[in-house]
């Protein structure tokens, strides 16, 4: 039996027991943690009506100063996931292992477990939420997506009465910090990344970032919560920001639109899909005014509409704010916690492969500027069954004519082959950019 | 003991008995609940673990067509809280009675209530959630606030781990469709409340809207479920937009603002305030950019710092779907619904006066053209310690100048003892316009 038990023994004061929290990892997501139990422990004792107490700290260097008692740290991080006082494990040690497998040791300790760790929960989730459920313990992920941002809980309690038919979200703070720097400064990729790192939103590998890695995790954890079926990380589309080109924001706005990397989730028709990759995004929707190192999800369901979360997506104590969202939760009813927002997964979900996704598309490329142009994208796109809504000359250099278009909705397949055909035609010098057009209804 | 137990029963062949939820009003909203709880319920049961069952209907005219079948009607809403399987009782009358004594007596019959009616809420709060309490039955009320959006229970179980400082938000989407259509279209007030009312938007009589008395009881609401303790209706501090001109949507424009319907509670150094006015939002705000019926709500926490919830404020379907938010929350364990997002308040709040206000002004005046106009005006701020940010003629007709100004943060008191100065002076003709520009931090 879980030993969470042990916290409904009363004491002989009537007031019960304290619920003790154990932290693994105490770098700066866990050091918020650590710092909001002991700056706010009134304040939670009150919400809960019993003290919230840190108790064991697994740490790699428990000589670095961090301003907590050093009697909290451990080198062991066993010493964490079965102290017998701590019913509440807060995993922030990121990576997959170790953090995996102490997450496992935790739940078949019965503690109940709270991570923000988003790549452990879209690669082993399955595994994880099975051996909770099998144990009778709560997994909370809030803080794995958008930062401070309310999105889990919201989705599977307060919007639990919809069927849930697609979230659209930017969900990486550091390419969207990168695209609003091209977009309202007109600066090109490099130099808004080399600003991003000089500001500490970016890491010197920025890889994990513009290469969409991070979107990818947080997607899945996303579609996996909104379509009750596992999605599989390497299920989820990918394509980052590399590529993007200050000519590209600049026509993007415009033709009406901002160029944010967008993570999609969604299903209609039994059909679901996700992916991330850049997008135009229509300047009537609100996700193309988040800017920065916001975050936004916007979600949609069959009876709300639209509703949009928005808020800082990463940071100290903003993931430490959704963090210790689930923490009190877990605590405020400690031996029902496995009730709330319980895993329901049957299987693993059947993503649609991007080759069947409708959208419209955007087309950047270079010709010889020569009668007969027009004519042979009419012919490329017709051919594949593409119809063109609009098409204008931008530009001409070395004569080379830069053509810009806008597609109406086609398939993603049939995109694909018409462009291979308009690659290999003479008068197309290059084919520079191709992005989806999002109108952002499901 | 409330009645609630009997659903704990378990049916010879296993499986959990029926919730059942009745209806108290079947307008727009109920109607929406009870749609939603037939087309959803093999969703519901999935999500539940048991069936969500529509018991009873209390309605005023059971021969009305309504798309439901007329068994569950009744005229005796008493048959709706006394139902012995009834579980869950939806209040979505709207007004204070026979509202306040149904809720009541649901109460007292042990059943959960979960209702949309903000004014029986923000009127009369305390004596509902008192009485829930001693009964040990959960009341949950989403849908009084924000139409769909999700804002009630991400502030309290979300949001734990915060200290909330501020809330903010457009929370009436009547006014906020005239401001927009005002801003956008450059139209007067008189226009845009006509076109609110032709699509709908509006209310023959649209004082409860124009004059801000739906967003004084949504803020009354809000303050209370941030600040622990209840804040009386009386407290909100109310003003409309009514006196708001064309001209004013301009000149904020051009000084780098929008104008809102601005619902503002805010609790910093041990002070509280509640208020509803129109405000100068900075465009670089997300506030600035919800525009149309939508509502959003910034919330700012110690931890979290801001996030924004934004979608549709009202409406059948996003009000149905808040509603079976709680329902749903509530059958899901319902031997505990009570311990869910229980109330803390401790007492009344010292809400404090508008005159205690510290923010920046903006004032449109009418003063003779002729020299000593503006030493008169930096006489009359200066006496009472106010600086002027910026002075602007902006025309002149009949010898009359326009003047508008911007003030540094000023105590409103001292605010209104200039202006009383100001209307003296024999140069000023008149004070036409007097909004508060709000920088939205805490």
């Amino acid at each position: 039996m879980p030993q969470t038990q042990s916290a409904s023994h009363e004491h002989a004061t009537g007031q019960l027991a304290p619920v003790g929290v154990g932290l693994l990892g105490c770098g700066t997501v866990g050091l918020g943690v650590a710092k909001l139990l002991l700056s706010h422990a009134d304040d939670y004792q009150h919400r809960i009506g019993r003290p919230l107490r840190l108790r064991r700290v697994a740490v790699r260097d428990a000589s670095k100063a961090r301003g907590l008692d050093p009697a909290h740290f451990t080198l062991n991080p066993e010493e964490v996931v079965s102290d017998p006082e701590t019913h509440i494990v807060v995993e922030v040690m990121g990576g997959v292992e170790p953090a995996r497998t102490l997450i496992l040791q935790a739940i078949a300790h019965g503690k109940h477990v709270v991570t923000a760790n988003k790549e452990v929960i879209a690669r082993h989730g399955e595994e994880i939420f099975s051996a909770a459920r099998a144990q009778g313990v709560a997994v909370f992920i809030e803080g794995t997506v958008g930062g401070g941002i309310p999105i889990i809980m919201p989705i599977k309690a307060s919007l639990a009465g919809n069927r849930i038919t697609q979230i659209a979200g930017i969900v990486n703070g550091t390419t969207n910090y990168i695209l609003t720097a091209m977009t309202q400064k007109g600066e090109g990729l490099d130099t808004a990344l080399a600003e991003a790192q000089r500001l500490g939103y970016a890491e010197a590998n920025p890889a994990a970032d513009v290469e969409a890695y991070d979107a990818t995790f947080k997607m899945a954890i996303l579609a996996s919560t909104i379509f009750s079926h596992r999605v599989r990380v390497e299920d989820v589309y990918r394509e980052g920001i590399t590529h993007l080109t200050a000519a590209d924001i600049r026509y993007a706005r415009e033709l009406g639109y901002v160029i944010k990397l967008l993570g999609v989730a969604r299903h209609t028709d039994g059909q679901m899909q996700v992916r991330v990759h850049p997008a135009f995004v229509p300047k009537s929707h609100p996700l193309a005014h988040v800017n920065g190192v916001s975050n936004a999800i916007a979600v949609q369901g069959d009876a709300v509409g639209e509703v949009m979360f928005q808020g800082p997506g990463a940071g100290q104590f903003p993931t430490a704010s959704a963090v210790m969202g689930d923490v009190l939760n877990i605590a405020s009813d400690l031996q029902h916690a496995n009730r709330l927002m319980g895993c329901l997964h049957t299987g693993h979900a059947a993503v649609g492969s991007i080759d069947d996704l409708f959208t419209q598309f955007y087309v950047r490329l270079l010709a010889k500027d020569e009668p007969g142009v027009i004519a042979a994208l009419g012919n490329a796109f017709a051919r594949h069954g593409i119809s063109i809504l609009s098409l204008v000359q931008k530009g001409e250099q070395d004569g080379l004519a830069e053509i810009v278009l806008v597609t109406h909705t086609a398939r993603e397949r049939a995109m694909r082959q018409a462009l291979a055909d308009l690659a290999d035609h003479p008068t197309i010098q290059s084919i520079a950019s191709v992005i989806r057009v999002e109108g952002l209804t499901a």
